[in-house]
């Protein structure tokens, strides 16, 4: 038998994660994870994909590395280094080859024995959009649906706290007005979405962890202009956000040099949905058989079946 | 607009992929994609998943990531030095953070302000699997489904040769006699079902690509033993590897300490597809809109609703 979680999961996932084979361990902040949450993971994709069609979006996916080159001009390194996975790779001859596998048997570091790639992890899925409108006057708003796997080197028990997770998110770019209403919009949705799982929701001024003494007050000017809410609910006893509106003003905008109408960088908005938290939160407090879920929650999830492709699906345009 | 593709997609990739907006840029060999090519993996999920249930397997998804110790231990350093992806992370104080800011802003090589962390991009899906299985005496074999992002660095604008892709693999852990089996049985059943999928199937005696001049020689035994046998289809006016079946012998179970029935350390087997070439085979097959796709092909991947979970789905065991 496939060894079950209780061995290493922390003691802080509810039991019906721990004890139901919904997770394998690989080790803190990266678990496997079986049929039934993958299940979940596809309903919530579904529940998403309906809420968000009204906008129309764009609907964008992205494998789990972006360029090197994008993430060097968005600036994370300045705010968030503690959070960047950045991908090494071996360059070597035969000789230095040996070197690497000497190092690797005796378990020292070896960190000297790679460089630097063309590639990092993506450390949230919204990155790979904004480079798709460099040099290009909006004409009009746009809207995108983004989903991909992200990357934050905070490895932890704490639930939910994952090194890497799926991150899904509505993305507006275009005006301060459209962007803002955007922001409001989309606070409001998100969470009566999430009450419609039945989940209980709080929604919270929040800011992001920036990093160092200049960060806190970045962290806290950003809180006091109300550009970033975290709609928070239960994974068990502990609050985690699952997911957040942030509006960015116009600092995509001027890093990626998208216009608006008006010839002014562009602004942008986006709320960002955790599918692992969500799915944590919904087993936390659904209970580890997904056959006795609610029937409303169940109706959102996995109604009808997914749209059959090809009729009158534009893709991307 | 988002920008099409044409502008850096490889002119190696047919006109199907590059001007219906199915892959959009973001570098070479990393590409995102749109609603329609993603109906196309949903759809090839579904098919893998009808064709592997009669052998009642253990279904796991993992992460793009692998736990550092665990690739350690499997020799892939040994034998891909040049093909795998290793996590850094900056763990510096405020001090260390301006050199970093500094390096990167330069468009200096910023490698060495970075360490390795506990985490490696996943070679394979199945190597998250072996360690699983670790110390237990198999009670008769075991046949895992497993899914996951794997990472090969080898940039190319080859078609299909991607450095994050997408591997589904159906493996095989038990006696010699059970894992030759799977081996056989899956390159059958792997190709035949690649045939029902309308593409022009040819199998092929193959090899890993082993790094440096030994290597050369574990490329030839393996050739020579019939370890090894690649699903080859067409993208556009090239063949490429769409699937493969590999026999380990014992590899895995000796490094992970599996032992089959008998005490001996465990064989193993696996048939492994890639989801992004499968894609881009059947696209340049039957074209870029799937509602004109053969009755056959279409009913193959999109027929039925996806099962409806919790209904005896047992999870991992």
């Amino acid at each position: 038998m496939v060894k079950r979680l209780g061995e290493s999961i922390p003691a802080a996932l509810p039991d019906a994660l721990r004890n139901h084979g919904l997770l394998v361990n690989t080790t803190t902040g990266l678990y496997g994870w079986g049929a039934e949450l993958e299940a979940v993971y596809d309903g919530l994709k579904n529940a998403l994909s309906a809420a968000v069609r009204d906008a129309e979006p764009t609907v964008l996916n992205f494998p789990p590395l972006l360029p090197r080159t994008v993430f060097e001009k968005s600036e994370y390194v300045s705010s968030f280094p503690h959070l960047f996975g950045a991908i090494h790779a071996f360059h070597g001859d035969e000789g230095a080859h040996e070197n690497l596998e000497r190092a690797v048997a005796k378990g020292e570091d070896w960190s000297g024995q790679t460089r630097l790639t063309d590639f990092v992890l993506a450390p949230a899925a919204c990155y790979a959009v904004y480079p798709l409108y460099s040099r290009i006057v909006a004409d009009g708003s746009k809207a995108v649906d983004v989903s991909g796997f992200c990357f934050r080197h905070e490895p932890s028990t704490e639930p939910g706290r994952l090194v890497s997770f799926r991150q899904r998110e509505f993305v507006k770019i275009g005006s301060p007005a459209d962007a803002s209403t955007w922001f409001n919009e989309w606070s409001e949705r998100s969470s009566a979405l999430i009450r419609q799982l039945g989940l209980d929701v709080r929604v919270e001024a929040a800011s992001d962890p920036f990093f160092g003494t200049s960060g806190q007050f970045l962290a806290e000017n950003q809180r006091e202009q109300g550009m970033k809410l975290e709609i928070v609910v239960p994974i068990g006893d502990h609050p985690v956000a699952v997911a957040s509106s942030n509006y960015h003003r116009d600092h995509f905008g001027r890093i990626f040099d998208i216009q608006s109408a008006e010839g002014e960088p562009a602004h942008s908005a986006c709320v960002a949905f955790g599918l692992e938290r969500l799915a944590f939160a919904l087993v936390a407090a659904h209970g580890p058989n997904t056959a006795h879920w609610p029937d409303g929650v169940r109706e959102l999830l996995w109604s009808g079946c997914p749209e059959t492709p090809g009729r009158g699906d534009p893709g991307p345009s």
